[in-house]
């Protein structure tokens, strides 16, 4: 087995999902979760069933509660420094799906006030501005103003404030310092980030005056946050958040998590079509170096990033489970299955563009303060 | 001389004064600056003349500032952990002196969420009500909505976070640690929160999109807050905050402040006008055990809580010079000493609190947020 690394700060090495999860102390998903989402859904999305989302915290309680008919709300966010990959787009398609089919309104936080205090050359301003783009693609899902709240710290701090007061009192130094790397020489403001982030947790108790749990969909490496909204809701009497976790999305060069620092490992909103066509027949694949190769022996679909999005963007079982068997079969070259590809992304990103240029310049009809004011 | 001790968060001992300011590194309040006050003001306040505001930074140059017609603010703060003495009262007046004089407006800053952070059996809700009652007392000096702008941290947090994470940024946990003496179990609100405290001192500079620096009227002990202040405006391109430093109010027991663990040490303008009489009357003195004795060597004013008061609150400097001087020469005894200020005290009281109950339930009218929005 390879040496890997998962913290919310770093994931190094090819990531053993089985192992982290067992690390962390999340439960897995299973049968039993996915037949009651089928139950009171109507059906299982294919993020849940291909096991992208395979782990959790609490999900099947949540389940429960929400089949008594009681209130929750989904929550995320997104740390603004940068222009939106499809990447993020895919946990946030779930976040949808989810909303739609359960009734329940978001939270999404655009945290650009811990992306200001991380990156010594960020400027404010700049990760501000990020958050109004990068809120745009999160609003070109189609949600509409009374479903999807969106937080930008800087802006959206003061329904959160009090909150955020409440939690930071339970965090000592010594527990921040352990739970996210800090060191002597981090600055007093990422110290305090996290009571911001585990504040949106109990903002929508606070502002329906009734216990309302939160689910939270995000990747596995964010656990160690919501460990500690765990804690701290059980002190403060909030109710504990939920988790869904994902694994990541895999860097075109074959990684396990993209990296913001390669822009081809990734493939973004903004790209055009000829940037996303090649960066989709540059990417690392599991087939053979030849196509003669390729035919005998087949490909490995497991470590092929292109695989990985046919499974993450293709509605349908069938198609990708062809592309799989066909790909091991030898019978799928490389370089069709990168066309196919190439066809399902091109089809989303025009979509969505056209609806992001839609909802232009409306990120304030969604931000809770505007809205609270 | 006696040891002494003075950080934001201890004063103990006999301070001596000189030594402080010597340490601090803070400039001793001349003559230079009390004839420009005279110049501007037309007058200068007792408690510039007599020398309970004594020391400064860059007082001369804000006084140069507005003799240049520019623009400057008024800031300071208070903890609403409790009811408000007398002596909390006092720098106030002369807030309220400065800013009809020079006719500039007041940031005056409600750090309930210090008070919540820094107290492990203090309740927000707490806080935030005794942050509404203690604006009460201030809003009671006179002063006109246009004048006194109130921030209630958890209440009027939003035109302040901006600000705010730019300092934090700027100031990492080693600074912290050393400049307000936190531990490994200090916690993260706290650590934070010096940010705020910060931000405001450039917050008259946003909100009027020119230079305007700050005055910050506060005694002594606040210094290495601002010192780090200074430091941060430096770097991100405000102005200096100038501040002008009082001694410390004696504690009737005859302590050099007073303490908030001991109602006695102190006069509330909550007290009924009995128990303002018991407490004076019962208060330390620098007079001799037996009248006899009184008479035959004098008493010592300089150690005196109650010629302390007389000083603060009588201004008559005739009537004041009057005291002290009867004291030394052991024409004037305790008894007759505390009925006079018992009746400057009472007087001072009752106005305050027919002004107090005029503006019951106005507070909302001066709190910044409410104003912004």
């Amino acid at each position: 087995m390879d040496e890997f690394v998962v913290t919310p700060w770093e994931v190094r090495g090819r990531v053993d999902y089985q192992k982290l999860l067992h690390h962390f102390g999340a439960k897995p998903l299973t049968p039993a979760e996915l037949s009651l989402v089928e139950k009171y859904a109507g059906e299982v999305h294919p993020l849940l069933k291909r096991g992208f989302f395979y782990a959790h915290r609490d999900f099947d309680l949540l389940l429960k509660w929400h089949g008594e008919s009681r209130p929750w709300a989904l929550y995320t966010g997104r740390g603004p420094s940068g222009p939106v990959h499809i990447g993020h787009m895919v946990p946030w398609i779930l976040l949808k799906w989810l909303s739609d089919k359960f009734g329940v309104e978001v939270y999404f936080q655009m945290t650009d006030d811990e992306k200001f205090f991380d990156d010594p050359e960020m400027e404010l301003a700049k990760a501000t501005g990020w958050a109004y783009e990068n809120a745009l693609d999160v609003i070109a899902l189609g949600f509409t103003p009374d479903k999807l709240h969106i937080i930008i710290d800087t802006k959206d701090v003061e329904p959160l404030y009090p909150i955020a007061v409440k939690v930071a009192k339970k965090i000592t130094w010594n527990t921040a310092k352990a739970t996210f790397g800090f060191s002597d020489s981090t600055n007093i403001g990422l110290i305090f980030y996290p009571s911001l982030q585990i504040a949106v947790a109990f903002l929508p108790t606070e502002l329906r005056g009734e216990t309302t749990p939160v689910l939270i969909p995000c990747a596995i490496d964010q656990d160690p946050y919501f460990r500690l909204a765990r804690d701290v809701a059980d002190v403060l009497g909030y109710p504990k958040p939920a988790t869904l976790y994902s694994k990541f999305i895999m860097s075109l060069t074959g990684e396990s998590k993209m990296s913001a620092s390669n822009p081809d490992s990734a493939i973004y909103t903004t790209d055009s079509e000829k940037v996303v066509k090649r960066k989709i027949y540059n990417a690392f694949t599991g087939g053979r170096p030849t196509a003669e190769e390729q035919r005998k022996y087949g490909g490995d679909p497991e470590i092929c990033p292109i695989f990985h999005y046919h499974m993450l963007f293709d509605p349908d079982d069938g198609a990708v489970e062809r592309v799989k068997s066909d790909c091991k079969s030898g019978t799928l070259l490389c370089g069709e299955c990168k066309a196919a590809l190439f066809e399902k992304v091109r089809e989303f990103l025009t979509r969505h563009r056209e609806m992001r240029e839609k909802v232009a310049g409306r990120v304030d009809e969604y931000r809770l303060g505007a809205k609270l004011q």
